[in-house]
């Protein structure tokens, strides 16, 4: 059944909205009572994810202000489902006519009327990357959850096409989130020889979840890092993802690749490396999470393409209109929120919904 | 909690059993009526899991043989819970003293302590690589339901370190389930040198599923590929995941990436090339459905170790007894069982449990 | 933890939203494509729901209008989700400061302190009547499908204290929605005497689902009628719940209480009889499903009553505002919702999500 | 789909088995780690659900001896799966000829048969009440969990046809489970009469949970009492189910029916009375939880009936072998251990999965 909107067993996002209907948005049914909770606290994560930030993003001005509808009285959340809507605007009544029959490549518009018989063919619809926005808001408010109790998520470009960042440098800020001056303005150059082409550039992102308490995870189909894949595999246009060393693990050895555990001085454990990247057999041990995912290029690219009409006749199609030459920078928020909201889903698990469980809460 | 010893939500496995209790097994709930199955089935599944198959898996003779317990009447699945059982034997009553207190590297002994407060110490208890046999014994139920819709699912081992294989030889048979000789050859070499220092080695695996229909999956969070990232990221020992071209992706340009439709002479529509995996927007597109995944060298290397104990005092720690030096040959058939548990899942949410729906089922 | 809020597998409906915030609404998700839908359906089920229809309802005017939010793409629903929203009007600046720190009883004031240590008292938050309105908006779409394959859903009321109606007829309309003329008048006079004293008044509402196909419902768990049970017992102020002769089978023999099989005539099988209320061994049977709640009188009534505060303190409560003096009347939409919710998702678990499974449906 | 055999979100219990396989069972997922559990706390539950204890139950000797495969190290729970095999004795080689291809009427044979397309015709196959020993050793499992809080979890027979218990005598213990000396007698006697023609009586069972913390369960779809209802209504023969005074609140007034909250003297706060039976909107309020279920009479009597075979033809039926000719008694059990996994459930969701939850674990 198409019953795939919701995400989670204890902070559960359920989204709804296509990109060109009223409005899209989310429900959050098991936060916790008790978190302080406003709109201001989801609004520095939409304006990452929002359009027309730089000379790499739509100008569409989609101007993103999301409404809370319910779940938080005098400023805390009640325990109750938090609703929160976004409205669609700036919908230019553009003409979709040479999409409407045609198969865009590399989009889902075939696999859509395949399963449903028929497409909102307006802006993608469900498909389109625009649902992100609710995940995003979804995410803030897992993001602030998660602060109460120490834990911090924190994703950034890691590289755009074949250029990686070297060093984490946490004071470099620049329009692709790509924290290293140098690989950014590499990468720039990069995604301008493409654009020039009409053509469009792919990239990795990396997340780093910092505070996680050890214990975290189930051992067996519901792992912590099978949850993130999950959660980080859900979002379009990703085709890889990895935890700790990913597919260099492939390559080590058994010696190499174990992290010995030592003591931390402090009376208790800890790894004196992190290639398993925070999780022990689908089990948080304490150390950094490190998750990375391959986005792939643009799709809707201003190039002459070859396609079919449904009823599979040859066409030739040019997308017109602007669309981001690269997805990374938008996609970066959009891992944090769905990374924040696996570990919420988790640590609520863990502590279960007492009003104490948010540390400093209802007071 | 810790439940989250269920996967899938039409076809639902549930597996239970630790690598030294009575028993482990999985019940099935949601395989339509009219299957025929039997244990015969399930063998040739168990088979390629089962250790002392080669030079290259441990000897313990585990005799896995299955007992269907419930769910099949006359040869044919009933429609209710199909349970399957399979018992431990060769138990050695072995002395696990020397890692009782001790947190083997690269194992989720810590972690287990972290979560549960204290952990089943034999064999890695719930952790243990045993706990497979269940879902190779459901994947083998899966697969038979799959086949009557004309799908099958194949995995092989792609790369053992960094050899892989150039083409996949379909009559190439060895104990590394590796399809190319030149390649399997390089690796038992590369193997053999590891093991001789007490090393361990990784690989990637490779999976294949073909004649799934257009049209299965959900376009947001249960898209088909996060569904399997789910389903083989939860297997212990795999670091990465990727489908398609996967992080290759990031590389390429979206001219390159995307695949061209073009129509297949038969009425059809089909793609020039398979760089998507045959997913778009997380429905299937009808082209072979293929993902990968990255394995870690196995963690029990014979070499000597430092670690600490539960009280944080440095330990040295030799592991004994035999283990595999590397896991992805058994490890293959797991990927596929958990890949045609995905599929048969997806499947059902779009036939519906009726009697009708298994191809020649109820005759 | 607080997750409560969806109900079903295949056609989930989650509801949001309280009594005094922005609004409330659901979202329907898994209701296949190509159902023709619009808000003029769900007019007449949110109509019978509103309050000040009569003498025996609140004169608060919700002039509950719904706006679908997605889900719907030129007049048919897309496979996507369905989201509906009803914003709150004429919430009166009124003062809530005499049930802010006192206890109704009968209601789930101390309830809701105990479980999320604090409560949105305006109007009840999240128990209050009101929520009902997004499961009546649900069920609404739930009963278009229904309609579709030949399936009807229509409740009333069966009692009011111990006034039951005779004979249904399906002629009288009233505004007890009792279908049964001298019932009605007699239930009328009976509640009249019951605000005289600012008392209220209880009832038991039937509901008759026709049309609905052998072979839904599951065997164990989740039989067709513990499905509607906790469907239906999850509206507040339901204190009961039968199916068919339901607790008078108790006071039965065997030979009285089974259904006997007899040929319909028409080469199939019907039931002589229906004890059993359309459902064995949590299966539908072809016959008519036939359930029954028991209502509770209205907790909030015009007479002083004892109670305490928060602290523990003894207080006299009088509850001001206007009240119904008897919940069955609407109610009655409720649980029509909710039964032909609970039957859609089976009815999908059953056909599965394909685009042929409305009868007449993407044309 | 068929996928309806599980129960629970925390404390997830899954049933497989049949009458006449080789064996039936459960799965627990989510039983926290820390619990000390061995066979003889489950054998108790077991024998008061065996067959063969009185005149009123049938002789088959089933001796179920429940085997814990999985989930127990060292006497204590780990936290992991803990799965229950009841190995199927005394399965006679009988000649289920007659009703091979005949409808028992009151059974779940023809209905089986819509669904499934064909059904496994001995004893029953998964209707049969040998499928609630499952339901048993789980509920004696979540009743030790429950014990260590401070919960009990007691049902007995209320009624049998129209004879009722006046008072609860807990000294009295008698084959029928009924708590009044001399309401049991005259229930024997009416079973008698019955039992004479080949008849079969019905009855009602009660259940009173103590002990149960104020501020479990949630306030929507998830309301305790819909769960309870659930829970309760998914055991075979149950046609009712009632919470606190149930359909008889229908017959009160507001006035009459509100339970008055008290100060309780220890600076907490009672309600005066419990009409409500321990749920106010859905959420436990510290009294006891006291519900009621009515079970139909036996389906299966030794009279003749009249039906029809599945191709629709007419048929004279004579159910040979000894059959329970009142239910009652034997699903006490199966009540009480379905109310106790419900209780279980919503506390692990309110504490949580950590160690600490459960009293004087881990020590």
């Amino acid at each position: 059944m198409a019953a795939g909107s919701s995400f989670g067993k204890n902070f559960i996002v359920t989204t709804f909205g296509e990109s060109h209907g009223a409005g899209l948005g989310c429900i959050i049914d098991g936060c916790p009572a008790g978190l302080y909770l406003s709109v201001e606290d989801l609004l520095p994560y939409m304006e990452r994810r929002r359009p027309g930030q730089s000379e790499f993003t739509t100008s569409r001005n989609e101007g993103d202000y999301p409404e809370i509808l319910s779940g938080v009285f005098e400023d805390k959340t009640t325990g109750t489902p938090i609703s929160i809507l976004i409205r669609n605007k700036d919908q230019r009544s553009k003409d979709y006519g040479n999409i409407k029959e045609v198969y865009r490549p590399g989009h889902a518009d075939l696999t859509f009327d395949k399963k449903f018989g028929f497409r909102d063919y307006r802006g993608g619809g469900r498909s389109s990357g625009r649902e992100t926005a609710a995940r995003v808001a979804a995410g803030a408010v897992a993001a602030k959850l998660l602060s109460c109790f120490g834990i911090s998520v924190r994703a950034y470009t890691k590289s755009i096409g074949d250029i990686s960042i070297e060093i984490y440098d946490e004071n470099e800020k620049n329009d692709l989130y790509m924290p290293d001056h140098e690989a950014y303005e590499k990468a720039r150059e990069y995604i301008r020889s493409l654009v020039e082409k009409g053509d469009s550039a792919g990239g990795v992102i990396e997340c780093v979840i910092s505070g996680v308490p050890a214990g975290l995870g189930d051992p067996v189909f519901d792992k912590l890092d099978a949850l993130l894949a999950h959660a980080v595999m859900s979002i379009g246009a990703v085709k890889g993802f990895e935890v700790g060393d990913g597919f260099d693990a492939s390559l080590s050895s058994g010696q190499r690749n174990n992290d010995v555990f030592i003591p931390d001085g402090k009376g208790g454990i800890k790894k004196e490396t992190n290639h398993a990247g925070g999780i022990l057999g689908g089990i948080s041990d304490g150390s950094d999470i490190v998750i990375r995912c391959g986005v792939k290029p643009t799709a809707s690219i201003a190039m002459l393409q070859k396609t079919v009409d449904k009823n599979g006749n040859e066409k030739e199609l040019l997308i017109t209109g602007r669309h981001d030459p690269v997805i990374v920078p938008r996609a970066v928020v959009v891992v944090e929120a769905m990374a924040a909201i696996t570990i919420a889903d988790a640590l609520i698990g863990h502590t279960g919904d007492r009003i104490e469980s948010i540390p400093g809460g209802i007071s």
